[in-house]
């Protein structure tokens, strides 16, 4: 971003601002326009406007960034047809981001030719606006540190547990972004019940992600289950045969649960976070669960840590576009002036 | 601290400052003038007078911040007898510091009473200048980042391996200390091979100290020891034994070293770190351990972090004083001016 410009004008009454956000996914690609508050205020963000394009992925990463940024001016006309004025523009995009050069780094196999495209600058130009990018789990961490679960907490690791497990660590409203835009990877964490079940990065050496992810307790399921045990669908109905008292379900549910608890407790040991939290579909998974996941992380974290809240995410589906806008604005600093 | 103060007529004519830097151990108190030159200079920074006392621990954490405030007076003194200014006092200490308020939140049984102690504000009140205080390891750890091998390096993650392993995260010349100032205790992170191994910090769900720190090579060796094979007095002995072809030598050391290195991995796929330098003891372990380090490093590091340098660290003994004083220098911003 080249500057944030004058902000002349474009406080609200309660002393809001608004942002135009982006979350681009694998599917989809939404943008809302996003109020927020003074973090320091107990007012909440708002998320209005919300509209959606399919990504399209399949065409290409050029066709992609320029549906994006015929997307972005649409949006950008229509608040300025609105009377709604836009500080600035947050973007969470699936991939590996390179937030200081606003470049996609790396992205799946599911995006092809999403890596390298540059993004912010592509975006910026068209809109005249100033853009901050973000990687969508960084932008839903940052989200939860400023307005959502971890909000008032100095330093934050948030951590997303659903298909995969991802994560953010965010130190004073700032996301630590690290030294290639990777940071932030807490489901490649090492756990020795991970040892031999094969990682979505491809090790096998022992990966919290292929054995807590909601993938890896249905992998982990089927990996030991007796032959008197029915196969489960998914998490989410070993959840539900757990929480019934099934007792193989409830195994395998504390197993999974203890040892991410025991990685969450490792991570607090390394950055000492105020909070933990969590969020993503496998948190709905019941009370076996998160027993299981305070007593492994009770077990491995130090003495001082043990008290450190581990917190349900409170932003839901609005997290990556509210932690888009977020991140934008703590980025630019506006946000706390 | 109180604010830095005026620092005209302090610099020396190549823009280097001078500190009084204090090291509190279990067993000695150092101390010594530190000249830091600007981080962005290729000069070093040099280590002048050093002088020890006694830790006398056992005498109790009151007598012990007594004689550290005579010790520092009179260090004080000596440099105005001296003509040499001195800008800030650094000091790194033995247990748990929490920077913000000078105190020492915790320690172990081996300093009886040096939890609790104000040693910021009894160290400034004496001798009238501005105090930061960080916990040793933390000193070490942006000393190295700052001055020694990670100097350059945007974000460091620090590790020593000696008797235990300790560590600290270094970001943009910042120790991140975490909410309770434990942030940086990297040897208590999970790792299978430590399972049913108890840890310092009490816990035998499986951390990497008491498998990976020296303690824990020669308890890991013992642990393991055909009948066939040997005692081992420590782990130099194993290294020694290893580098001369021991199979079980060579054996031990590599499963030790390479579930270290995916410690490390682990953590750097949290928090992207440009450069991991290591010190202790245990570096110097040979061949034999690097390659190992090295490799469970490769296995578990996502695909953008494989090529990140582990480095040995290079500021030695005088690591922990050149620390004290760049925490003291980063804290001020003085250093940066």
């Amino acid at each position: 971003m080249s500057g944030v410009g004058t902000t002349d004008g474009v406080s609200m009454a309660n002393g809001e601002r608004r942002y135009l956000a982006f979350d681009i996914g694998g599917t989809k690609i939404a943008s809302g326009v996003v109020s927020l508050p003074s973090v320091d205020s107990l007012a909440q963000p708002v998320v209005a406007d919300v509209e959606m394009i399919p990504t399209l992925a399949d065409r290409g990463g050029d066709d992609v960034r320029e549906r994006l940024v015929e997307f972005a001016v649409r949006r950008i006309e229509r608040c300025a047809h609105d009377g709604v004025d836009i500080v600035g523009v947050g973007i969470g995009s699936a991939g590996v981001v390179d937030s200081s050069s606003g470049v996609i780094l790396s992205a799946t196999d599911l995006m092809p030719g999403w890596a390298g495209q540059h993004i912010t600058a592509a975006v910026g130009e068209a809109t005249g606006l100033p853009v901050h990018m973000v990687g969508d789990v960084g932008a839903h961490g940052i989200g939860e540190a400023l307005y959502g679960a971890g909000r008032g907490y100095p330093i934050m690791l948030s951590v997303g547990v659903g298909t995969g497990i991802g994560g953010a660590v965010v130190d004073h409203g700032r996301l630590i972004t690290g030294a290639h835009g990777v940071a932030g990877h807490v489901g490649h964490m090492p756990h020795g019940l991970g040892t031999g079940m094969r990682c979505s990065c491809g090790t096998t050496s022992g990966h919290i992600e292929p054995v807590a992810s909601g993938t890896g307790i249905a992998d982990l399921f089927e990996s030991r289950r007796p032959d008197d045990v029915a196969p489960a669908a998914n998490a989410a109905a070993i959840a539900r045969r757990a929480a019934a008292g099934e007792r193989y379900a409830v195994e395998i549910l504390t197993m999974s649960a203890r040892a991410l608890g025991e990685c969450l407790a490792g991570m607090g040991n390394l950055i000492d976070p105020a909070a933990i939290v969590l969020s993503g579909s496998v948190v709905n998974a019941g009370e076996v669960w998160w027993r299981a996941l305070r007593e492994g992380f009770a077990d491995g974290a130090l003495p001082l840590l043990r008290s450190t809240p581990l917190l349900r995410g409170r932003l839901g589906g609005d997290a990556p576009l509210i932690g888009a806008a977020a991140a934008f604005a703590a980025y630019s600093d506006i946000c706390h002036a």
